[in-house]
């Protein structure tokens, strides 16, 4: 998840053997173990990923943008009684995890102001430390040295626009966890057009609100952003690594508990819990549990099925760990025997992966890995049941900025999943995992769960959580 | 959750023997089994509750406006990737959950319009089957004789609404899972009178676009829903007692699985994997998973500090499902064994409880029932600890609608739940049930947790499923 549309006919190439950063077929995997992941802070707030790292963000883009004044919004309160969690620009710019916050930067100056609420000494009696303009520690652990109330953001602002200032604001549909920009976008887009709706969206009531109160047009900055938010920093790669890790967990806990008559609801909780467990704050995309005929719906998203012996169930579902997603799809047999014509068609995929991923290198094109993903499926023959692109990137959104066009350098991380959907037989095979590209090719950072059809299989027929619960019943 | 305000002194009045339908202290609860639940539909559209019942509510409206024209608007498509949760007021009136839906009906003649997309064959292709005007088995299923396409809404109401039409229409916030109206109507306040951003509610969008296109001003229909919404009927009772119940298997597991060390996010985790395997769709409200000195954040849910020896924990959370929530707390010893201080806090809050369940039947008032807990903790000179009103409606939304000096008539379901919190000591203790008001007294739909001291200290000795999973990965 989530698929991109197949937008280019296969290409017939020869097919290339597996690189070292690709797994042989039928190596296995190391055993996952069960050490639960640590949560920062122990109950303390943190910066993001560090002060320095976004810093050094907003140095980069300070630098990109060369003049003007720049303004960026957090998101306000949430609707609904669920956790808090940051818009990705604001985020990656700051670090800071609170609603009502802002930031100003003055480019050529290099003067940055932090936004924050008031004090509200009743509210966090009920709900425990907030970020708020009057914190001490704001300062240590952001690096800003200027931290004022939210309600300046007018006077701030005033002091700094004038009539020939470039005022840059981000575009970008503002998203938080598991939201992506192409999803947010086309929903404010359908609101905006309603007859009996027809509001604005948050980028554009800000860009208003600015042109009324300051007679500058604002300009975006989206673009020259979206190519830092490309190429990954240390520090964001180790993010995506701890999400692949707590998504590859949960996805061999799956198999292990799979069984005949499942719900697949069963396994979609199960999942969503292994995942917190080792650190996620939350899915990076709903579920795709897919048991039988489901697994030929690409963004199935209802779980609502008891799985049979015989079908296949295909789990497309990963977790966002410190605002990073990872994107995992694993397919097995409910029964823990794959059928004469599953193998069939999961050997082709395996295959098409591993020469997808083998083709990962800086100076190449995500477009290039598709096309050795569909060389292998068109070599044998099975292009007609090809229905998706194999590879997006992926990032703080799970469908993460950036061209496809655009050459491949190291710090990019795509998603590679190759798939095919039989309608006549039932039968819906993909795996995906993300990649990172290195100096020589790639680092997997969804490793450790397995892929090789034997292994597998062994992990099907292994104790599962949901095995020892239903004995316990006795 | 959600606490509400301490509104009143608390009033000493003499403890009143527990009925029959509060336990006896020291009575041990059932143990609870793990058949999981069944989902509604195995993968296929359901209508809600049932036809019928959505058929009912929209009745009672009818009756209950005499006059006009009804319009509800369904929400519109998701803006992250998660899966659709509809409005309630929505779905109350319909059952209906499908994105860019709406209700139209005719309050004299009886008329009654289901609105839905057009059939988009390319998208049901990637995410399964959809709700859309063409589905032959829509009116079957929901009962509406009368389905047309969703553009189609301004040509219905042009040709029911005249000049001197009253047009009703909900301006109760919309919510959906997790969703409740106080929240949401703050939320989107704010917005309104942010500065920077100045949007109106989607209510408050649709009032104004329906009198630009109609010149009718349309009046709001929330109080008389909100009456109709306060008395469950019989298969919204079935809806909360099946969140009760998946609610209390999760807590009891929890209790199960605690010991020194734990973070608390473990818990906050497998809590909500055993909820959703118990057939919920989701949280009714974010966990409050708070150890030591986080037991006296009263809405702490950052989830994040490792529980210590020695200490509480206190757990405040519970499911949705089908559309209803649960709101259940309890309190226990990470180590299995309560200190004599928290035992005696806790004893106090236990009696209480029990006294308050004991003082619910038709008649009295919740705050006769916050009266009956509050006498308790004053008999016990623990009212300097008392910091939150003990009971609140519950129903579609955590915060349910409701007047708290209402007379209480059978099928009204609310909390009962009293609190210490003791902050030299870093003590937090509460616990909470849902009851639902019956002929003679109430029903407890949250019974299948413990409670009882002895019985909740043996819990947290027993072998859970965190255990079993530190033991498998010797």
């Amino acid at each position: 998840m989530k698929l991109t549309l197949l937008l280019t006919a296969s290409l017939v190439v020869s097919f290339a053997h597996a690189q070292s950063n690709a797994p042989a077929a039928g190596a296995k995997t190391q055993e996952p173990s069960y050490t639960p992941a640590e949560r920062p802070g122990d109950g303390k707030p943190v910066c993001g990923l560090g002060a320095s790292f976004h810093a050094g963000r907003r140095k980069a883009l300070r630098e990109a943008l060369g003049d003007g004044i720049v303004v960026v919004r957090g998101l306000p309160d949430v609707r609904d009684y669920l956790p808090f969690h940051q818009d990705k620009v604001f985020w990656y710019l700051t670090g800071v995890e609170s609603p009502n916050a802002a930031l100003v930067i003055d480019c050529k100056s290099g003067r940055e102001v932090l936004l924050l609420p008031k004090a509200n000494t009743g509210r966090e009696s009920w709900d425990g430390e907030l970020w708020d303009a009057d914190d001490a520690w704001v300062k240590e652990l952001t690096g800003f040295s200027e931290v004022r109330d939210s309600d300046e953001l007018a006077a701030v602002l005033g002091e700094l626009v004038k009539a020939d200032t470039t005022l840059w604001i981000s575009m970008h549909p503002n998203v938080a966890l598991a939201g992506c920009y192409d999803q947010a976008a086309g929903t404010d887009m359908a609101i905006h057009k309603d007859p009996f709706d027809g509001r604005v969206s948050r980028e554009q009531a800000l860009k208003d609100a600015l042109t009324k109160q300051f007679s500058v047009e604002a300009k975006d900055f989206t673009k020259k952003l979206n190519e830092l938010r490309r190429v990954k920093q240390p520090e964001e790669i180790a993010a995506m690594r701890r999400a692949g890790r707590a998504g590859a967990l949960a996805m061999a806990e799956a198999m292990r508990s799979t069984a005949p008559n499942m719900g697949e609801w069963e396994l979609d909780g199960l999942m969503s819990w292994i995942q917190m467990r080792e650190g996620a704050v939350g899915p990076a995309y709903h579920a795709i549990v897919g048991s039988g005929a489901n697994s030929l719906v690409l963004h199935y998203g209802d779980s609502s099925r008891r799985m049979q012996d015989g079908e296949v169930i295909l789990i497309d579902y990963a977790p966002e760990v410190d605002h990073y997603d990872s994107d995992i799809t694993r397919t097995w047999p409910v029964n823990g025997k794959f059928t004469a014509r599953q193998a069939e068609l999961y050997d082709a995929v395996f295959e098409a992966q591993a020469a997808g991923i083998a083709a990962v290198k800086p100076g190449v094109t995500i477009r290039d890995v598709e096309s050795a993903c569909s060389a292998v499926l068109a070599k044998h023959n099975f292009s007609q049941f090809v229905r998706h692109g194999a590879c997006h990137y992926i990032g703080m959104e799970v469908h993460d900025v950036g061209s496809g066009g655009a050459k491949l350098v190291p710090g990019v991380c795509f998603t590679v999943e190759p798939g095919l959907y039989e309608e006549k037989t039932g039968i819906g095979i993909r795996i995906e995992d993300v990649v990172c590209v290195t100096e020589s090719g790639c680092e997997v950072l969804s490793r450790d769960v397995p892929k090789d059809r034997a292994t597998v299989e062994k992990l099907v027929t292994e104790q599962g959580v949901l095995d020892w619960l239903a004995q316990r019943k006795q």
